[in-house]
């Protein structure tokens, strides 16, 4: 894409009041708008990163098994209230209207009740089981507070899956399926090694959910961690029967700041006994499905990325989640660079070609900025040397490639 | 993909609260699943069409050189109290809630006032136009009836753009090239001939704005068409005058009931001047931006070809918007349908494998219900026949292919 027909301007200040460094870069370099506090539009940058993230995610999802659909924002008041969770003092985030009718309408905040609800047109024998379905949807929720910037919405996109079994055997194969699935999604998002699986607050099927922790001074969470033993414990079930179980003591644990980017919790009967999800089994029995959920915050994850990559001059980003993965910018040569960019464009290298007729200085630094991992410079110097200079957005030196050199470099890459 | 992996079961009947033929088919097919009246979630069939016609959409929207972005679902009152529009005596489908803090929050029917404000943050000069911006979004309307299905909804998604321009020159030349680029999605929805360019009411600055009417029975507009001259004229505005100015007699025209799925208009510099939208031109000028909006409703699309093209067997779907291509159907022969399955797969041929241990009876009911446009079955007849058989939906007749011919074919018509 050539940068002259991007809409969007990078900005020397972030609103006033926007206090998330995330969110003050992220504005600054035009990925989001900041409509109000904790929620934030996707611009074109914005867009471009969050499918890249969702793109990786959803792979995991379909090599799971897992179908993809999207329920309703809208949710009907009755199915909240049989969980007991349509009231305000047990759901504290909800945001509630009217239908022109006078019925009372939810807007999602989670969608564990519709989902159970749904199924039942769909289950009702065991060969119906198991079912693993995800979304990627944008949920409301009526927080509070929302000073986090991507890191805490009142409106963002989350991917929640959701797992409905025979039996907590068959369960149990899929929770753990899905921590192995997790675990790659963090790999590929370049934060696996800060990112922990880690003990957190049950339910009524499981003294444990689990959580994945990702360190981050910005995160709203702490955690007790070891590393050596890859143990690492919510702070809100750090008790000595904890520690016990896990057999790990609290002097070998290290405290750590973190975000939550992805949860998975188990269930059991208790919804679908709640909301008449039941299969009949070979021998006609009628029993309860067992379901799990496990959710990944979708912006939240950029959000994170940005907090921990980010240097004083702006975004870093993986290669793979960076809106673009080249950053063209020509000194004049207009024509030179138009071929390359060209050439590029026929090898499928995802590129945005800064053509705007601004000083180099302005350019490079837009360029760190919005944080595209591969800045390559054309220029009388560059020809000069024999090419274009190459300098990754992470280092401080750049090489000077022949024009073939970098397309073949690029392309061995992807 | 394999059908005993889709968890999706068809079903006899559809709910009886559900009046409309789209979506009582599209629920018994599995596309769709009724949350409430007109709030339909998308299941695996559903989200591909949709997904189907939003790439057809989008790469048109791409290459008119509009960038795609989101904006949020959550709407602050102060943006529409500027315009009049917050008012629910004006706009009468608004869903409201409140923040936390008390403050009154919308949730998106409309995106024309946020996203001419968001401007504000990227507009200033002569250079920075002319801008073109387009978003997928779900749109929340509170309407009094929601009785047509996936047509009409409370929750449903549109594609809307935005122009941005210097002036009305600059607009127009958009704005007609906005009318062709409608015109190709059309052709390639499989609708173009059923669907007019119409003379629908203006606003303040323009007598008419441009409707894009598809015939269809199940349609909530009346408009009049005049096919040879290609002439069509909303019955909201057929007076003496729009008559005499098309240059057409009433006598000519022909009555017909009509869906909306596109529509385009000209809000000239009316919405700018309230929300402060201006530039300074070459010879610094502080001028108000021509505004134009463009839209289509995605998901009414969906319901409109099913409505135009089933028969009473089930849904029929033009190739591109199917959510297969082909359906493959084995009677026993499970090696031989896996081993032509694989290949399909290699030739990266969309297809769904009815792998089920069903009657061959019930697979045929469950294949036209769905409306997938090519049908495979291999059975021992058609092995004996020299390969496999091939019938389109829209066809009773089938022919004998072998892997090899029935592949180049498939292959070839991508």
């Amino acid at each position: 894409m050539k940068q002259s027909q991007l809409f969007t301007k990078t900005q020397k200040f972030a609103p006033k009041d926007e206090q998330a460094r995330n969110a003050q870069l992220l504005i600054r370099a035009g990925y989001i708008h900041k409509e109000m506090a904790g929620a934030y539009a996707l611009l074109p940058l914005g867009i471009r990163s969050i499918e890249k993230i969702k793109q990786i995610v959803r792979q995991e999802m379909n090599r799971s098994g897992a179908n993809e659909l999207l329920m309703t924002g809208l949710q009907k008041k009755e199915l909240w209230d049989a969980t007991g969770r349509w009231d305000d003092k047990i759901v504290d985030v909800w945001f509630k209207s009217e239908l022109k009718s006078g019925a009372e309408v939810g807007f999602g905040w989670s969608h564990e009740e519709p989902i159970c609800d749904m199924m039942k047109s769909h289950i009702a024998s065991f060969r119906d089981l198991p079912v693993y379905v995800y979304q990627f949807q944008t949920k409301l929720r009526n927080e509070l507070r929302a000073k986090s910037g991507m890191m805490r919405g009142r409106e963002f996109v989350m991917k929640d899956m959701y797992s409905f079994a025979r039996d907590e055997q068959e369960h149990e194969a899929f929770y753990q399926e899905c921590i192995n699935a997790y675990s790659m999604i963090f790999e590929e998002l370049g934060i696996s090694e800060d990112t922990f699986v880690t003990f957190a607050t049950g339910g009524a099927f499981t003294e444990f959910s689990h959580e994945f922790q990702t360190i981050c001074d910005a995160g709203e969470d702490t955690i007790y961690i070891n590393r050596e033993k890859n143990i690492a414990i919510n702070e809100e079930v750090l008790t000595q029967n904890t520690l016990k179980k896990l057999g790990v003591k609290k002097e070998e644990l290290e405290k750590v700041r973190t975000a939550e980017t992805g949860n998975i919790f188990n269930f059991g009967t208790e919804k679908s006994e709640t909301l008449g999800l039941y299969y009949t089994d070979e021998s006609g029995q009628k029993l309860p499905v067992w379901m799990g959920s496990y959710g990944i915050g979708i912006t939240r994850i950029l959000g994170v990325l940005v907090e921990k990559f980010a240097d004083d001059k702006g975004i870093v980003l993986p290669e793979n989640i960076a809106p673009f993965r080249v950053h063209l910018i020509n000194i004049g040569k207009e024509d030179e660079a138009d071929r390359l960019y060209k050439k590029m464009l026929e090898k499928n290298i995802d590129v945005l070609w800064d053509d705007r007729n601004l000083r180099p200085g302005e350019k490079f630094a837009d360029s760190d900025l919005i944080g595209i991992p591969n800045r390559i410079v054309i220029s009388d110097k560059s020809i000069e040397a024999g090419g274009v200079e190459l300098k990754k957005r992470t280092e401080s030196s750049s090489k000077i490639l022949s024009d073939s050199q970098l397309i073949k470099r690029l392309t061995k890459e992807i």
